[in-house]
């Protein structure tokens, strides 16, 4: 089963939460023609891992990190495959940065890494947008990673039950072209060390999506780029970008 | 009048939001003794400005920023006034910081700063509690920060008609000893400014909570320690401190 939210009223927002009247649950291939689909899940918070790759850390000159770098996106940056990513008037440079997400599916809280799984309700896509410029002149993240529609998710959860995660790719492409395409296993800190690492200090709950970084290959965006993130089993990620108005 | 919320369900958890159906609101004056009284706003973010005052920058070896310097803590963090801090074991160094806190009350995108004051329902205190230990090693502050527990809010808010910000002090005492006091016309950017700079790239929505900076004086707490923030008709923001079980 891949999970999906969706609404029938083309105004409701990517960021209504579950009791919004007008968000509906289903599968994917039962999604109506005429329905709006939404993000698949309504987090209270988005929690993001930087630097998990080897790779990606250092094509930006990082250092590899000792422990899971942490930072939050807020749930007003959210969006749903189709929806469009807005490239802000504030930043000249725009990244994609394809990466598996992973839903909670119950209370976390001090989760031992061999028990992780349990708490994991299923995986889905998610592209963490980044105004590289405003990241690197703030210091803090939140700017540079936190614009309204920076935090493209979907198009669907495959259960935990249903996937192995050791066995995903991670595929970006933009206009078609492939961009970026590694396995998960190449991540320094994996999903069930990344929820132990969390939980120790931040209780997660149903619903919280947690994105667990992106591998080499990140570039620029322009408005009229469309990006898609594939990752097998989930459906594909698709949005195309425009200016700020 | 002095918005609250409160449960007279004590199981009710600081961070219930307003769908849950224990969760009432009132006035400060009429809290009922068998009450629990909950942050008085249930925010989808809380957006954080550092170093906001130009003593506290430096207290902290810090230069005075050129823009605000936004962060984020997670909801998860949220308990109310008479709520435990819990000192994590993750940390060796937890610090207090007495804060104006602003509730937004109608959502808010790209607001100019001489019309931020109509999207402000009102005004409580914040103690933006921090491992600073843990915020310096991480050099993101999504740790540091954003501890169970870190943010404590209220008592109440109290309404922006029935308020001049100018005026307001925000005093901090721990174990009844005075720590921080200093009035906020000392912010390097002040309420609305904050305002305008946030909604130009992050949407901000109606309960939400902006905690402003604090003024310098902070300093550690211990298991034991009693913290009270008070700002004048606000009410006493008071939590005491237990270990991590």
């Amino acid at each position: 089963m891949k999970i999906i939210r969706y609404s029938l009223n083309p105004h409701t927002p990517p960021t209504a939460t579950d009791s919004d009247p007008d968000v509906r649950h289903g599968d994917l291939s039962e999604l109506p023609p005429e329905a709006r689909l939404l993000p698949p899940c309504s987090p209270s918070k988005i929690v993001c891992v930087g630097r998990n790759y080897a790779e990606h850390a250092k094509e930006l000159g990082n250092e590899v990190p000792q422990e899971p770098l942490i930072f939050l996106k807020p749930p007003s940056s959210l969006i749903a495959s189709g929806d469009a990513i807005v490239y802000p008037k504030l930043s000249q440079r725009v990244d994609f940065e394809g990466e598996l997400g992973v839903v909670i599916g119950k209370r976390a809280r001090n989760v031992l890494s061999a028990d992780a799984s349990e708490y994991i309700l299923g995986y889905t896509s998610v592209n963490d947008v980044t105004a590289r410029d405003l990241q690197k002149k703030d210091g803090q993240w939140t700017r540079g990673k936190g614009c309204d529609t920076f935090c493209a998710v979907g198009p669907s959860i495959l259960r935990r039950e249903e996937a192995d995660f050791k066995s995903f790719r991670v595929q970006t492409f933009v206009n078609g072209e492939k961009k970026q395409d590694a396995p998960v296993t190449e991540m320094l800190f994996d999903v069930n060390d990344i929820i132990a690492y969390v939980s120790a200090f931040m209780t997660l709950e149903p619903g919280d999506l947690i994105a667990t970084g992106t591998p080499p290959g990140v570039g620029p965006l322009q408005p009229g780029s469309t990006v898609q993130i594939v990752i097998d089993g989930i459906g594909v990620l698709e949005n195309s970008v425009i200016a700020q108005a």
